[in-house]
């Protein structure tokens, strides 16, 4: 997969691209990631990317022709036409599912506008997807952009080792993870619960799978209306549930 | 403010902490932006800082001596406690009412795990917030600590100059943005609507409204819940809506 950002600040991405998953992938070939400065295909004496905006207003709008150009100089062959992302505020807002619908793609190209608007016609005739990662203010789309990479190049065949695939199977479950203990057994006076030192392999189970059903009933319960679950796990949900609104009162 | 991020990979943050907003921020002397790596609290003689989780299973789990001693050791005073804020799926989904809560204090610190779990008595004894950036799956907590940290920062007084209030002020109308255009008038064909030249400005601001309330109709149906219209806005948005909803038919 090829995956190109366009972006004013290609410096940020330095660190992210080389470090852990993501440089591990490009070392492996799996992936080429590359942030191009689109100052470079600005076509004025002044290098100039952006512009008053028309009608008035406080911001500046970045122009139609270094992004076009850009896409268009980044395009592998004629028919092999990118998806070109667009970050903003505005766009749908980003999920596991986008993230698997985007790594069945050759090549993405993801533009990052920086606290300036996008010129409209960039968005009706370039862009195949807007994208947002959550409802907060960003500066700009980068940080947005590393979040999308990072999401799509760990769901690419050889990219996740062992040590990994582990914590994609729990997400897997639609559930939130039960809680996790390590050494040492015990830590300023707060011991790990018996039950995971029992050895008793089949009630391990039972218990992460009710601290999972717990966890996830206190703090997502939206999640578990999607979530399979047996009638007997349904029944001790509803009970909890009805338990925890006798307590408020 | 001060702000400390826990890491074992504290490159991925040079170019994001020196660019932008962050990077000006920093100059300006309004905050102190440090990734420390927390390797460098390991208590033993491997440096290691995860280990097997108890009851079994894949994956590893961070112990709990090396993040407590660095949240302790960062702590300026031993009254000031920081808000110590654990990066993960687990958490509450971040949002700008948020961002602004937290603008409020004088130290963060930010904990990244990297896809091994955290012991639980780190989240039990040790973090005052859980924060997940969004309903996807991500390698580590790094990204959405950045993106947390610019949200943050960018709310401190003096950081943003006139170029990007701009922008804030849109946001706080609870709208997403109307189009923007810039020059050339006309590009591949595609012109800047007329009304954004007409120089009328009345006109202008009503196009501009109506196309926020419109993109905010067709993508976002449920920000508007939130905002404030005037009855006539509400009636014309109910007549879009059902039009909207026979032309489907």
């Amino acid at each position: 997969m090829k995956i190109d950002v366009l972006t004013l600040f290609p410096e940020m991405f330095e660190g992210v691209f080389g470090a852990s998953i993501l440089g591990k992938a490009k070392e492996k070939g799996i992936v080429s990631l590359q942030a191009v400065n689109f100052r470079n295909y600005a076509n004025n004496k002044h290098n100039t990317v952006d512009d008053y905006p028309y009608g008035g207003g406080g911001g500046m709008v970045l122009k139609p022709e270094p992004v076009f150009a850009a896409v268009e100089d980044l395009q592998v062959e004629p028919e092999a036409k990118p998806r070109v992302i667009l970050m903003c505020p505005q766009g749908e807002t980003f999920t596991q599912r986008k993230a698997e619908e985007l790594s069945k793609e050759s090549h993405l190209v993801l533009i990052c506008g920086h606290y300036e608007g996008y010129d409209e016609r960039i968005r009706e005739h370039l862009v195949t997807d807007e994208l947002s990662i959550g409802d907060y203010v960003l500066t700009g789309g980068e940080i947005p952009a590393m979040a999308v990479i990072d999401s799509v190049v760990r769901l690419l065949p050889g990219v996740l080792g062992n040590e990994t695939s582990a914590v994609t199977d729990s997400y897997s479950t639609g559930l939130l993870e039960h809680p996790h203990y390590t050494r040492p057994p015990e830590f300023r006076g707060w011991s790990v619960p018996d039950i995971l030192v029992s050895g008793h392999h089949a009630k391990i189970e039972a218990w992460r799978r009710e601290q999972s059903l717990l966890r996830t009933l206190r703090r997502r319960p939206d999640m578990l209306e999607k979530v399979e679950l047996t009638a007997k796990e349904r029944k001790w949900l509803k009970e909890m549930a009805d338990s925890a609104r006798h307590s408020d009162v």
